[in-house]
């Protein structure tokens, strides 16, 4: 009898679940970080002994019985996922990014899309039997709207404020002050993580700071603008996810069918292993 | 007999003069780079060996009759000033940033407005016989309009495109192709040095694709904005420096009063030196 596994893996942790032709856990694992184009050796055993965990649970299940899909971040790096594959023990198996199994996930196979709005950002888009991703091209030069892109963008608005180029307001006043000054800003832009920087977005949306709203406002329109692009006539439900997920929906209520997950992208890397998906 | 020391040190090497009370140059020194926030102790050495070369060239100057401007690229960071300052050996020394010093050359002591758009960008305001410095807050936060950050736009916006957020172009195809896809662009853009992004830049100014002309109208309209909030009235000339001075120069030639550099950043920290800054 075949069974299923899916593989939820990213910079976090690893979670793996097996299932059968109907759907039934099986068994449940899981592991430290999985991020294949970061550290490839170090994904594949995190991935490994998720896996393990969930076939010994099930009752010590043989992977050659086992059809697996792994939603893994970083899976777009397709050297890292070709040696990634080289380790796998399963039957089957079948590496796709976490991006499609949070938007097969959160659509449970249905038409739609999936905005993922976290630290970084990506965009799926379900369709007719058929996922396509868009944006996610990191800190540097994507992830619009991102948590971290918006730390970025108020640190950068107190420092034009500090200029005189924009209006001082009490929040950047906090921002520099929390620094010591600009130049305490400046040091800490150089050195500071993508997660470091999104630590600052939820200044963004509480209270009414003119320049939070302002820097809200712009990131708002951006993601807009991409979710459009990406509709189709009839219009698709839109279902957000991650830490800004709320703060997106509530600003875009109007403009399309805004849904709540219906799943992870455990459940979608399930449902795409068994070929639901 | 006292004897003034001009000092210019950056990124790329550090250049030393020495002259009298009539503006004479006496000797003429050089070294390595000088950028006293990312090795101070490198830096200090570099200009003491420009200095030393200036001396000796002057027929063995004594450091006690030596009074010294220096103008540094890091100068802001104000530890660094305080570790380069307790190595100096002159009777009387000012360490002021490089942009103040390029802003005096090319001004040479009269009222002005100096951008200087290179690699970073920086912008130096002499009005009334004072000094400001605005931007220059690196590639992270700002350096807004330069090459660094012109290439990092043009990066980005090839990845939009690839993802038809944004129209492809021969220019932004002639990139993706240049690092063998959207993969590569990403890939470069984690581990690309600001000189690495501004590398970039000169493919904006060349032909005319639709693409870099609306980045670098973007960037014209930024640059222009941050210049009329400082400027005065009755309006100040403007200079551009640096690598991008002529487009910026081209773009914005019937705004203001735009002047060709008077000297160098040398120059100005002699003139500083002579207390005629």
């Amino acid at each position: 009898m075949q069974v299923f596994l899916g593989i939820d893996g990213g910079g976090t942790g690893c979670r793996a679940a097996l299932c059968d032709a109907q759907g039934r856990i099986l068994g449940r694992g899981a592991a430290g970080p999985a991020n294949i184009s970061t550290d490839t050796a170090g994904a594949l055993a995190n991935i490994l002994t998720a896996s393990n965990a969930a076939l010994d649970a099930a009752g010590g299940v043989d992977p050659a019985r086992v059809s697996a899909v792994l939603g893994l971040a970083g899976a777009n790096v397709s050297r890292a996922a070709a040696q990634l594959s080289a380790g796998l023990p399963f039957a089957r198996h079948r590496i796709v990014s976490d991006a499609m199994t949070a938007t097969v996930g959160a659509l449970r196979g249905a038409d739609g899309i999936v905005a993922a709005m976290g630290t970084g950002s990506v965009f799926g888009l379900s369709h007719k039997g058929t996922f396509r991703q868009f944006g996610g091209r990191g800190f540097v030069l994507g992830d619009e709207g991102s948590g971290a892109v918006l730390g970025r963008a108020l640190l950068a608005e107190a420092l034009r404020a500090e200029d005189g180029f924009a209006p001082m307001t009490p929040l950047l006043q906090s921002v520099l002050d929390g620094h010591g000054g600009a130049e305490g800003v400046i040091a800490f832009s150089l050195r500071a993580s993508p997660a470091e920087f999104a630590q600052f977005a939820p200044k963004l949306l509480q209270g009414d700071d003119p320049a939070a709203e302002r820097i809200m406002t712009d990131a708002v329109m951006v993601v807009r603008a991409m979710i459009n692009r990406l509709q189709t006539d009839p219009p698709l439900p839109v279902v957000f996810l991650g830490g800004l997920a709320g703060a997106y929906a509530a600003r875009l209520a109007r403009c399309w069918d805004i849904r709540a997950p219906l799943g992870s992208g455990l459940d979608g890397a399930l449902l795409l292993a068994q070929g639901a998906g």
